[in-house]
């Protein structure tokens, strides 16, 4: 990418950051199979446990007590999307329910969670209650009055990918537990991990099962994790997605991605930094000087309570897919929704879960920011967007 | 690694290669989401593409004929063990059968084959037969008598990955067509891949679906590939392990791992011009070398057929495990039976499977070479196991 160019798709992936790209460096160098006994191997294995203190530290642990039962066991994974199948289909899989077990998420989660549970519930496995996240908010007593005897998870995603609205999921998790304790809570922090800080570890937000990915975090695209309490696991109320030589405890098999689970950890190192050198402040800084120079015609699309570092924007009848071309032209990078369905020609289905149109859906931006990015940037993109606006308005 | 170690393990994983590292770092530039819709988004999809391509070619298709049906497609995974689940659990979940389905393997294959054969038999959702591979063969005629009316898949891995056998797969799926032409074929080619060549491609032996993974060709952890026969996506003989996104046409969601493949087809590239220039004749030449060096009381377990990157040995009544601790101090890495297997106390079932008796197998070392080993490094680990045998011999 060339300097003239910006990048202000950061939820949809992230550039690596010197962090990782120093572990990934000991994960090419340490190339041992961490299950192999010789040197090689162990040099892996220990590799692998240092990273794992990394992550646990950046989610909120400040150590590894393995027999508390606080303790997260990290089970690394190959993406975000793997992580969710895993949290749904694993607990779900694991006990031979004599009912229909019901599962409580919104209407406004990633396609790793909807896919997954409407494939459940098409096999008959599974009933799905979608809470409405109209405006970026949970109601607490449509929560409360969903949660059936035969309840058995409940998934809230952290911060929504497309509008950025952060959800209460402690209150909700918390609520939730209280009216019935045995209850599995998961959580995709995806969009929330190392963006939003707030005064509560990722841990101690009640989750159970918490869904991280390290390439939207400046890590690399291809490891990601399903950090598991281990109660669940010593319980036994979750089984893994795939069989094979018994890695990771027999919860996920396969060769450790060694050099990626490297690289993710050194891009939480990196990112804990950040986070308390005033990344949040930063990015609120960012939003505002974005915000504050839009014209009057394009809306923000803000909740009570959102994660500044995604910004979402309704156009005046102006096509998204117009504006991201447009843009793409200057060197600017902006995306229509999320990433993984730009190429499908379907209207958002959580921005009309967050209340609006189909018409404003087909209108709307999303501006994902990261630490990388200037106020220059912004000032830039701003511009460019209210040039667009202008002449694209025009030609109508 | 320092000089004087001797690294011979390369069944287990190997290191990168120049080819992939240099791959790799094409993907930590093009850093955007494959899909996402600008110019960083393109960029990354094009480099997918152009790995696409490279990984064809290596498995011997010269160009992407989509619409031909001998076109493969390539299904990027995580690890082996995600290849091969998808193609297990993948076609028996495909298709509602009204019968219960039969699925023939071979007796010594990788655990991420038996064990997802052994949780779909747990589950009364197939029933798998065994095919001996004693001595390293396969008979014919057992195949012939196993092939029932409800036999739908066939999976015989080509290489094994302890003993270095192998199976005449092009003749047995060829048999087996003739026979039941809706069989269903899937090879694991993890260990013959860019290893052994022969007058035939990977993708000419008769299998449907094909396992390959980057990390035993010197490319990184963390990607695999599920090659499948265009015939079974048209006729929907397969559906994805997991769900979500819609990436790589909805049969496997999630972020591609863009660096990750990349760097697979750096491994494959530079693979391909080893294997032309004489890869094979190399390790015969090193496999030789090792083997006439070796004391008379050390049995090379050897089959009719054998790929001579592979090299198992058992020793006279002393224990893998000592030996290879033995070897590691001196810097030399070796494995008893597969890496995933190392730190679990079971006999090796692919061992007995080839004749040896228990005692036999708990003292079996397997030698693995890859291009960057030399003679001097095969004459030095000799002399060391020579003497180590000795001097073991006489503690006892």
């Amino acid at each position: 990418m060339s300097e003239n160019e910006i990048y202000l798709d950061n939820s949809a992936t992230t550039r690596l950051c010197d962090g990782a790209i120093k572990w990934l460096n000991k994960g090419i160098e340490l190339y041992g199979n961490p299950s192999s006994l010789h040197k090689m191997g162990n040099d892996a294995k220990k590799l692998v446990e240092r990273a794992e203190d990394e992550i646990h530290k950046a989610l909120g642990l400040s150590k590894r007590p393995e027999s508390s039962s606080l303790y997260y066991k990290l089970l690394f994974t190959s993406c975000g999307t793997e992580s969710n199948n895993l949290a749904l289909h694993g607990v779900i899989g694991a006990k031979n329910f004599k009912f229909l077990p019901r599962v409580i998420t919104t209407d406004s989660e990633h396609p790793s969670i909807t896919e997954p549970l409407s494939f459940l519930q098409k096999k008959g496995l599974a009933e799905v209650v979608y809470l409405s996240t109209k405006q970026g908010k949970i109601d607490k007593d449509e929560l409360m009055s969903a949660l059936s005897d035969n309840t058995v998870l409940l998934s809230l995603m952290h911060v929504n990918n497309e509008t950025g609205a952060v959800y209460p999921i402690k209150e909700l998790f918390s609520a939730a537990k209280e009216k019935k304790p045995d209850i599995i809570t998961h959580s995709d922090m995806t969009q929330s991990f190392l963006k939003v800080g707030g005064d509560c570890p990722y841990t101690k937000q009640g989750a159970d099962l918490i869904t991280i990915s390290a390439h939207k975090v400046h890590g690399p695209k291809g490891v990601a994790c399903l950090a598991v309490k281990n109660e669940l696991i010593k319980s036994k109320k979750i089984i893994p997605l795939m069989q094979g030589g018994g890695q990771q405890d027999g919860y996920r098999s396969g060769t450790e991605n060694v050099m990626g689970i490297a690289a993710f950890a050194g891009a939480c190192e990196e990112g804990q930094k950040e986070l308390r050198n005033g990344f949040e402040e930063k990015m609120r800084i960012l939003r505002e000087t974005f915000i504050s120079r839009l014209p009057a015609s394009v809306r923000v699309n803000s909740s009570e309570c959102f994660a500044p570092h995604i910004i979402s924007i309704t156009l005046p009848d102006i096509k998204s897919q117009t504006m991201l071309s447009c843009l793409s032209g200057e060197g600017i990078y902006v995306s229509s929704g999320s990433a993984c369905s730009s190429h499908k020609d379907t209207k958002s289905r959580t921005l009309l879960a967050f209340g609006l149109t189909p018409k404003e859906a087909d209108c709307t931006v999303r501006v994902s920011l990261c630490r990388y990015n200037t106020k220059e940037e912004l000032i830039r993109a701003a511009s460019a967007i209210t040039l667009a606006v202008g002449s694209l308005i025009r030609m109508k």
